[in-house]
C-alpha cells in the first residue's frame, strides 16, 4: 500500500463528470480508507470552461485540447466521459493507453466498436481499462461477472439495460397510455433524449449487451452480430394483452453462448410475473447471469443518473488505486474466442404476434392459414373490437416452436392488403 | 502474472467441500484463464476418510489432524468449511494465519465471534482473509459491498439472509399452512436442519448481518449487539392478514449506521409488495445496500446449496490467485470505528401487532386502553372469529410512532389473563 495519491484526469464535465467531482468531494475520507490512498482529480477538460456546473473546477488544471489530457505529466488515470464511439473519445482512449496511463470509460458505444483493440492496448501497456459505468449505470455488474461469478461457466446473461425504455414501458403499463404520448412526457422530464433513437431503437442496450456477452463467455466483442429492435411499435393494447396472459412487456437483451455459436439479441419480450425482471420498473436496470454452479444471480439498481454513474466510475478508480485490475475482459484479449453468430431460426420458443387488420371477412382465415402453412401452432388467439379507424387487433400466442417457422409465417403475410402496418413479434422469455 | 498454481488445502468435505472439488474439476480451464494461473487442491482433511462423497479425493494428500493443514508445506491457502464459531474451525483459522497462509471461510459464526481478531492477524501476516460464502451463499454481496459499492457511504443494508426461513415463510404464504407443519416438511426435504434453531430463531441471519454491517459501515463487528428474533411465532393467519394489507412476511436483517449509533436487527417484517424483497421467494437470499450516490442496489441469488456456496468459495480463490485482496473488512481493522448500539426505542415506524385473546367481553377495550395509555395510535384493527379452541385473533397496524411506545403498550398487557400466549410484533419495512 502506497501513500501516493492516485492522480486523475477527467475528460467531459457533463452530468456524470460533475457527479464524479461531487462524489470524490463528499466521500473523500471514506474512499481514502477503502482505497488505501487518496484519489485526486488533477486536470480536467471539457467543451466549455466557463459553464456553471455547480462544482468548483477552478482548483483543477484546465486542458483545452482534450486529447492532450493523456500526455499530462502528473496523472495516472484518464476518465473518459465524452461519449461517442469514435472522434475525440476514441482519440483520447488510444492516446491514454499509448502513454501508459490507465483508462476508465462510461462509453458503451466506444467499447462496443473498439473494445478489443483498446483491451489489447491496455494489456500491452500493463495498465487498466475499466468500464463499470458503461453497463447498467450504478449496478456493479461488470465486477459481478468478472469477480463475483468468476468461478462459473456462464451460459446465459440477460437483462434490462436501458432505463429510458423501461421507464416508458412501465409508464405505459401503469397508465394505459400509448408509446408516443409517454415518450413526449419522458422527453419533457429529461428521462429521454431529444433524439431518443439510440435508446428506444435498442442500440444503447445492444452496445451494453455486447460488453456483457464478452465478459460472461470469454468471447470477442461482437456488436455487429447483435440483433436488435426497439419499442416504437408497442401499443398500450399489447401491454394489456400481455397482462391478461400474466406477462409484462420489457425490452430485454439476451446473450447465450453454446455449441450453436453466440446468440445476442435485444428485443421486446413478454416476461412472466414470477421472473425477477418483471419487477424491474421505472428507470431501474437489472442483469441476470446464469452460471453452471451458482445458478441465477440478479444485480439490480439505478441504470443512469449522475450519482449512480459516478459511483461506478469511482469504484473503478478505487480498483486501480488498490492495484486490483487484470485484463479488461477478465482474461487476456488474445484468449477470447471468436464465436460465430448463432442462427436464431434454430431457437425454439413461444411468441406473441400482434396484427392490426382490416375489419373484413376472411382476414382471420388468412392469418391462420399462414401460421398453419409455416407450421406454427397457435396456443391462443384474441381478436379485439374495431378501433375508431376501423382496424381490429389480433393477438396470437404460439406454442413452443422454432423461430424460423414464425418468421416464415410473417413472410407469407408480408404485403397482404388485410394488414394495416407491420405485425409486432415479441418473444416470451 | 505468475505461472505457479495456487495451492489449496481444504478442511471439511461435506456438501460444500464436495462442491468445491467438483467445481474446480468442471471449470478448471476456464478458471485458469480468468485467474491467470491454475488453482489446485493439494491436501484435504475431514472427519471420515472413507465416506463416499461422489468425488475422487484419493489424488489429494490426506491430513488426519485438521489443525495440521495450516502447517502443510506445499499450500498457499486454507479453505475452512468445518463450521462452528470455536473449536477446530477457530484453531485452524488461527493456525493458518499464524503460518502466513491465506484463509477462506464460509463460516459466519466464526466471523461473527472472532472476525476482528482474524482480520488483524491476516493484516499482520499480509495474507488474505476472504469470506464471500459466509453471507448469502452464492450471491457475491461481500464483493458487491467491498468493490462495487466502494465509492459510497452506505447508510443502510438489509436483506433476506436465511434461506430456510424464507423457504418456510413463502411456503406458508403459498399454501396457507402453519409454521410447525411446514417446518416438518422442510426438514424431511433437507431444507432445514434436524435442530433448526440457528436458522428459525434468527441466529444465522444475525451472524451474517453483523458481517454485512462491518463491511458496509466500516464499523467493528458487533454480533452481540444484534437484536434478533425468529419466525416460530408466525401463524398462517398473520401471513393472511399481512396479504390483505398488501404486504408479505419476510425475516429481514436490517443494519443502519448514523448519529444514534449502530442499529442491527433480525426480525420478521411486513414487506410492501413493491419492495424488491417481496419477490424473493423460496430459498433465495437477497441484500439491498443503500449508498449516498448509487441509491439502492439489490443483489439476489441462491443463499445455500453446494453449487452456489462453492461458487463463492472459488471466487475468493480466484481473487487470491490474482493477488486482488486487501484488508478483510475493506479497510484496515485498526481503522474500523467502534460504534455504540443505537437505542431502538427511538426508532419510528409502523408496527403489526397480533394478539390471541379469550373470546370475552372487555378484551378489545383492554388492548385499546393499553395502546392509548402508551401513546400508540392505531391505524387499523382486525378481529377474526374464534378458533376451535375459543381464542380470537386481533391484529393491529399502528400509525408511525416510536418503538418505545409500542414496547410500553405490550409491557402493560404482559400477564393479562385475557391474552393467550405472547403477542407477535412485526415491523413494517
Amino acid at each position: 500500500m502506497t501513500a501516493d495519491p492516485l492522480r486523475v484526469a477527467l475528460a467531459g464535465l457533463g452530468t456524470v463528470g460533475g457527479g464524479v467531482v461531487r462524489l470524490l468531494d463528499a466521500n473523500r475520507e471514506l474512499i481514502e480508507r477503502r482505497a488505501g490512498r487518496a484519489i485526486e482529480i488533477v486536470a480536467v477538460s471539457a467543451r466549455d470552461r466557463s459553464k456553471d456546473r455547480g462544482v468548483d473546477i477552478a482548483r483543477f488544471a484546465w486542458v483545452d485540447d482534450t486529447a492532450r489530457l493523456a500526455g499530462h505529466p502528473d496523472i495516472d488515470v484518464v476518465v473518459e466521459l465524452i461519449g461517442g464511439s469514435d472522434g475525440p473519445a476514441l482519440a483520447l482512449a488510444r492516446a491514454t493507453l499509448e502513454a501508459g496511463k490507465s483508462l476508465i470509460t462510461a462509453n458503451k458505444a466506444l467499447l462496443a466498436h473498439h473494445g478489443l483493440e483498446l483491451a489489447e492496448a491496455a494489456e500491452a501497456a500493463g495498465v487498466a481499462l475499466k468500464f463499470e459505468a458503461a453497463v447498467a449505470g450504478g449496478v456493479p455488474v461488470i465486477k459481478g461477472l468478472r469477480d463475483g461469478a468468476a468461478a462459473n461457466r456462464i451460459d446465459r446473461v440477460y437483462g434490462i439495460l436501458n432505463g429510458t425504455c423501461n421507464f416508458i414501458l412501465t409508464k405505459m403499463e401503469a397508465e394505459g397510455r400509448d408509446f408516443a404520448d409517454v415518450l413526449a412526457e419522458a422527453q419533457a422530464l429529461g428521462f429521454a433524449e431529444a433524439d431518443p433513437s439510440f435508446d428506444i431503437d435498442g442500440v444503447d442496450a445492444a452496445h451494453k449487451l455486447s460488453i456483457l456477452a464478452s465478459l460472461s463467455f470469454g468471447t470477442r466483442p461482437a456488436f455487429a452480430d447483435v440483433q436488435s429492435s426497439g419499442i416504437r411499435q408497442i401499443l398500450a393494447a399489447d401491454i394489456a394483452e400481455a397482462a391478461a396472459l400474466g406477462y409484462r412487456v420489457r425490452l430485454v437483451g439476451v446473450a447465450e453462448a453454446g455449441p450453436n455459436g453466440l446468440f445476442q439479441r435485444v428485443h421486446p419480450h413478454l416476461v412472466a410475473a414470477d421472473d425477477p425482471l418483471a419487477h424491474v420498473s421505472g428507470a431501474l436496470n437489472a442483469v441476470v447471469a446464469e452460471g453452471n454452479f451458482v445458478g441465477r444471480l440478479l444485480f439490480q439498481g439505478a441504470g443512469a443518473g449522475d450519482g449512480p454513474t459516478a459511483s461506478a466510475v469511482v469504484a473503478d478508480l478505487i480498483d486501480i488505486a488498490r492495484g486490483e485490475f487484470g485484463p479488461p475482459y477478465a482474461m487476456p484479449a488474445a484468449s477470447l474466442s471468436a464465436l460465430a453468430p448463432a442462427d436464431s431460426g434454430e431457437r425454439r420458443g413461444r411468441a406473441y404476434l400482434r396484427f392490426m387488420v382490416a375489419d373484413k371477412v376472411g382476414v382471420l382465415a388468412e392469418i391462420a392459414a399462414a401460421m398453419r402453412d409455416a407450421g406454427v401452432s397457435i396456443e391462443s388467439l384474441m381478436q379485439r373490437g374495431a378501433n375508431g379507424d376501423g382496424s381490429v387487433l389480433v393477438a396470437i400466442v404460439t406454442h413452443e416452436g422454432p423461430e424460423r417457422a414464425v418468421a416464415h409465417a410473417l413472410d407469407k403475410l408480408r404485403g397482404s392488403s388485410s394488414l394495416a402496418g407491420d405485425p409486432l413479434w415479441m418473444h416470451i422469455l
